[in-house]
């Protein structure tokens, strides 16, 4: 495994973690600081500015761009709404392109309010996902599918286990022209009795295009919000990392943490500071 | 699919519906009157009073009994605490046998405090299945082994689908002995993207020892009491009842829903009402 004390280029804040409460170049300059080598950035955090303003300073701070997040949802109760994401999510493309960014996050949406049919919702977002594929290979940028947590399944995606994402890749880039792979967040994923063999397979279909952190508390009071810093849960980082790792995987460690009650509430500077301490001991 | 309107006995009632606020004769009367088939109490429904009282009033107001909830977690921190665990489960089996129990079901525990490996969490649990596998057989009890949703993978169960509970089966009795089932609860499993061949795989390999039946909430505010009365939420009910009777299952279809904030705080009569009504036409 990686000595992530000599691989700081590795290890990316996604700015999440932070709230947006502080504008995004201001997190650039904290991160670039502290010395973190990336940063994932939200399409909300580059609001009213110029992308190629922004990607100068990322690049001027020494930073690369793990990933951009994420894609408009790709399940909806009519044809033209589903065109209207894949259209949405095609110029997201451009503008992870002109950030550099190793990846667009895909987050795929669940069932429309009303509706109770999963596999038509799972139909619904993988051909969005195919029909957006051929526009990413244009762009550059490869999909990044991350299957979320199954408590997650109702309302903000239907795909939830890497085995599933992984099938998604084989059916919709079959050929691995580069256009398609996975996020690995160890918080959506800790818990799968297969999560050993998914990863590896993940590795092997050479698949994995991010390693996303945080903790799962034992005590978790919100489905979406609670999410712990890395060492404060029951999920063992260091092992999922070695699995990665022993299949090759040799990216970004990203820090993604939704914690609306604690972790936002602290300042980003004391944020930032935890979770490089926690990355370098813990991950 | 059988019509549930014509096989009455095939209706049940889990008593954690209710909340445990009533006395459970009083609750035995209460569906006896309404037209369920069965019940199913808890262990601690049954304090305080002679098992074969209970057992002498449910058959004379001619319900049966659906299953005896649950097991004392089979994950401790010392070979002692798990012994323990095996032996205090091994009574509830004289009780479940008592009280004529279709099955008693089990929820296996998961991360003792301050633990994180599931790993080891899933090999303490089947390993104290197994040991307790020969005592149900004696008791003439099978054990029906029930998945938990992941996102109570921490702390109630370290068993989170249904194939990982088949795999269980097959592990501890591969002879298929009738000692070991599992339970489909609807709640647990109906995002798996791999549910249709669970089912089908359970009912093929004879495993299916009960189906339990409430919704997903879209809006979930609590991890473990905020079901939702079936129809009010987003599982197609009727499709899971479809899987397993196309797989040959004919047994009961019990209601087992947690809502410290809604159910628990309605009168128990209305309650069973709205049960009744939902079953027979949303399931």
């Amino acid at each position: 495994m990686r000595d992530l004390r000599r691989c700081r280029s590795a290890l990316s804040l996604n700015t999440a973690t932070l709230g947006h409460r502080r504008a995004i170049e201001d997190v650039v300059d904290l991160c670039a600081e502290r010395g973190f080598g990336a940063i994932a950035p939200w399409r909300r955090d580059l609001a009213n500015r110029r992308t190629a303003d922004l990607a100068s300073r990322i690049r001027d701070r020494g930073l690369t761009v793990s990933g951009l997040c994420r894609s408009t949802d790709f399940t909806a109760p009519s044809a033209a709404g589903r065109q209207g994401a894949i259209d949405d999510n095609a110029r997201a493309l451009d503008v992870a392109a002109e950030l550099g960014a190793a990846c667009y996050v895909l987050v795929v949406g669940s069932l429309p309010v009303g509706e109770r049919d999963i596999e038509d919702a799972r139909r619904q977002a993988r051909d969005g996902v195919a029909a957006l594929a051929e526009r990413a290979r244009e762009a550059g940028v490869p999909l990044a599918l991350e299957p979320l947590h199954p408590m997650m399944a109702a309302d903000r995606s239907c795909l939830n286990t890497l085995a599933q994402a992984l099938d998604w890749c084989e059916a919709i880039d079959p050929d691995r022209r580069g256009v398609l792979g996975v996020i690995v967040d160890a918080y959506h994923v800790w818990w799968d009795p297969d999560l050993a063999a998914g990863i590896a397979r993940a590795c092997r279909e050479k698949r994995v295009l991010g390693f996303h952190v945080s903790d799962w508390l034992r005590i978790t009071r919100d489905l979406v919000y609670d999410r712990g810093m890395m060492g404060d849960g029951v999920i063992d980082l260091r092992r999922l990392r070695g699995w990665l790792e022993a299949g090759g995987y040799a990216g970004p460690v990203e820090v993604e943490i939704f914690s609306s009650a604690d972790w936002w509430t602290r300042p980003e500077e004391k944020v930032l500071d935890v979770c490089l301490e926690r990355l370098l001991t813990v991950c």
